[in-house]
């Protein structure tokens, strides 16, 4: 076995990770959260609705929380290039025995459902209608001060089949998780847009949200968001971090937000752009890698995430069998 | 007159800013200066040859320096996505009447010059050699911690024509200067990787480089390039900033170089990539947004610019009547 | 001529500069400017009168301003260690000669006012009223989140004798600047509460207020102070900076609030305390020192200052001849 | 019962905590992780000693680190301002019962040596040989940059004793910590320097050295020295952080050494002078005040420490419970 190889010439043009839809129980905790925490600008909302934005971010929304019963994730979105690759694309998934639908969606363009072949509910548009960014506007910042969503990260049963469906319509792989010498693949991270990742799969209970991600400006943003998050009682959901990503060096934290979904806020990520890039692998078993010092993330991190709307959820072939933080512990005396 | 429009199908991609060519006096000095006040990766060298690149870089090279007997530049360069994408370049830029060579160059894959129809000299590669992405070996990290190269800014008579000719293949163009209400444009941010910029281009006597850039992490690294360029004696070096810009909002700082050539570094920087995405306008005589804060540019960083090699240079037809520091300080009484 | 010796056994103890109060024009635009671009925290206010504190002190007071018909400043305020110091503080003073009251001062102890023998008008006293501190209500942090009072900065003819004064009652010099093999001194650093100054003289037309200064806690919260001050429409008077103070080796800005008060924001300062640390002296015509990197301070920087109320001004015996950004500019082409 | 009362005008005058000696069975690996990761400055060093001082320290060492068989503390140093005060101190001591010895120790001046009545061994002196401080060598600045030393905290079963003798002596409390309702005092934070403390006591097996702890600039400093411990493979003895302290609001970063003791960088302190600041009192149980966000330290953050050469441990009346992460885990489920 190989890694899947990368379509450089895909009939259609994705851009990037765009937007999320979550339904939440209680819209004005959800309202507190995004807006002061991670410093997200709000930019409508109505009885049932709030539509969030990067404070950067010129177009309508990358956060939708919907009112709900339940916590869920109803879609991620991409965005398509233009209104041709939106048609484009609607013409290849079909090929690919995706269901498509075309859907009128508040405040976005031509939408596009689809359903990949691991389950994981997208939508796609080409526009939105422009907001101001904010990124100017120094009194208006807040919390993390969130710039623009960047990345999901989903788990799965399936990431070899993830990686070979993405791939094969223009992502690239920049770095993957397989055990030492193999190409048994536990974790991929493709992209389009030319950072690290705009769409990661990672094996386990699936298909899931395991989070999805804003880029904040500097590390001193990602610690008020967590002094904010304590002043107003949600100090124990900083679930992890703050912390450095191994090969992607970012620094991290990771909040779950008051229905239980998971946001990321980290600073700075590489460019990755030409062709001679190959993807990195890791070990999943390298700690050095996946936590280049201080402790692993707890158990919760790794098996909690929100379920997808109306999807069907599997058991993995292989069960992830993590360095947690409650294996950790008793294993490992500090200073010896 | 209206903004030239951006062709959105262009026959091959040109990905991003990848490298400049300088000819400098002394490489010493210039090893210094690079390595210990921009903080940037020596990959290689010679007798008469320096290779630098971003600490986060991959590629061999983002910044090429040989030994000479005044300062220029000899050439900006670009990347296509891929070999193909080169063949293609080719031939468009023949069509269009540029002339165009394929030409060896060491530590870089098939290599094609190309003069631009304002006489900027670029070349464009698909590959370069390999090298570690230094991010995470951070007993390496010096002065500015200069992550990748991130664009040109380039003097010309003929603004617009410059617009136009990188529109047509595939630039976007993101924020531009003309006089309030006019699109008489006096400078123009053309991108094609996804944020403000990757050339730039600015009314003044050229073609000539004005400045090149690389990003930074955070705003202390900024800062600790100036205290590092201070304790090796370069304090006056510091032409100006640290600073904010307007419009992009990245905080910046532009050195002088044992040469004379200027090079920016700055942070974070807006993403761009969306089509309904329309460019933002400035008037030159805006100082809010030229200098949102503290004095304006002294007049060398106006009027001073490295030559290209061989390059004939011509005057503007309108002279740019920038507010220099020179002006501002008599007129402006601080407090008052 | 030598150095002043400082008395380690005065029989008052001062513990630290504390307050500052001054006459403003226009109540509502101080506190706006203090409020937002410093990030003062507003403690009271009444028709006349605004109280200030800095974010994380827990006196009543750190800035009063009020509303008076010319800008000027009324005193700078000390803190004696206990009532009793207060008392024998009062016996010192009146035996060097000085003038002085006991006055009633709304929310401040029992308060001793004093003219220095170089015609500065001070207020000590023992205690206010507590308030909390407010560092850790991080949604109430504003601007340069500026935490404390530290010093202030005297123009006055007659250096020596001011150093002489202070350093009688228990002032440590740590700075000094005099020609170089001379100890003909221009300028003096004092301090009582173990860090460079709480008091700095410098030859000039005096008694004048240069500046008086809160420390921030990072160079961020600097930057995000000029932002500030730029939204606001006082880009203007981000007089000088952000730059490295010399052997101080602090950051710097330095703002003209509406009224044309300075007040500067700095960054983390050493700690002196140890008997063994000798005053550190520099030359005033080292740039090195006085700007390690950048241009230097424009004229207005070394002239302008704030009258004291009723105090009368005069000439030094030696003109002040710095090295001005006006006279720089034309000696000195960058680059070269 | 009610706090101890501080005595105001004490007959000696005790200025900071200054030094701490430790023995390090490996010396190369010490060196290595105190001058890469803390980022201090070697002064000196020979076959069996180092000394090293912060980056912005002028005397000659903080911390004396003495190849021995196994790891211990020495003595903890403190500052007397003149030899004056440490003659009057001896007496003060003899007075008080404690063992008092002049003694010749290297690079500094006359030294006293004192065991507190809680068994701590203390060594005093005035002064040691000066040394350039290196903060404004920005080269030679590594890891976390550590500044200087601040404090040591101490486990004690005579946590009240304590406090009792080092106010007698002119220390003030400005943090305790006691069940709600209540002074028995389980934690005292005791300071003369004019910041949250010089020492500190805390109720546990001791008399033991919990922590000493350096002063570093800015947050990034803090992650940098993380980030090089990970690199040279300290990344498991990152054990606590970076994570915010409550009240006193700084952020830390605890790391075990080579040898197991443990060293906190810290950032930014509030400054405590004035006399009406009352000692501020928190419950143990407050887990808001311990640990405002993320989770509580991991048990052998509490129970392991360094012991004191040759004194005799003992245990706490009331045996500390505190919340450990071993004990939260599994009570608690993040994002629930």
């Amino acid at each position: 076995m190989s890694l899947p190889a990368a379509n450089l010439d895909p009939t259609f043009r994705i851009t990037r990770s765009s937007h999320v839809v979550l339904s939440v129980k209680d819209l004005a905790a959800s309202k507190q959260f995004y807006g002061e925490v991670l410093g997200l600008i709000l930019t409508a909302e109505d009885d049932s609705t709030l539509y969030f934005r990067g404070v950067e971010e010129a177009c309508h929304h990358s956060l939708v929380l919907r009112k709900g019963s339940k916590p869920a994730c109803a879609r991620i979105g991409m965005r398509m290039f233009t209104e041709t690759d939106l048609d484009k694309g609607k013409a290849y998934f079909a090929a690919q025995g995706c269901e498509t639908a075309w859907v009128d969606v508040a405040h976005q363009g031509r939408t596009l459902h689809v359903t990949d072949p691991v389950g994981t509910p997208l939508e796609f548009c080409a526009t939105m209608p422009v907001q101001p960014r904010m990124i100017t506007q120094f009194r208006a910042l807040r919390g993390g001060c969130a710039l623009r969503l960047d990345h999901y990260q989903i788990l799965t049963p399936e990431v070899r089949k993830a990686a070979e469906f993405y791939m094969g319509m223009g992502f690239r792989l920049t770095e993957y998780i397989a055990p030492a010498g193999t190409f048994d693949l536990r974790g991929v991270f493709l992209q389009r847009k030319g950072n690290p990742h705009d769409i990661v799969f990672f094996n386990g209970t699936g298909p899931r949200l395991h989070h999805f991600a804003f880029l904040a400006p500097e590390v001193h943003h990602l610690l008020h968001a967590c002094d904010v998050a304590g002043e107003l009682g949600y100090g124990f959901d900083v679930e992890r971090g703050p912390g450095r990503h191994g090969p992607g060096h970012a620094l991290f934290v990771y909040f779950r937000d008051p229905d239980g979904h998971r946001v990321e806020l980290f600073n700075t990520h590489y460019q990755v752009m030409d062709i001679e890039n190959e993807p990195a692998g890791w070990d999943p078993a390298d700690h050095k890698v996946s936590f280049p010092w201080g402790m692993p993330a707890r158990e919760s991190w790794y098996l909690e995430a929100t379920d997808f709307e109306g999807a069907d959820v599997r058991e993995p072939r292989v069960k992830p069998t993590p360095l947690t933080l409650e294996k950790f512990l008793p294993q490992r005396t500090a200073g010896n």
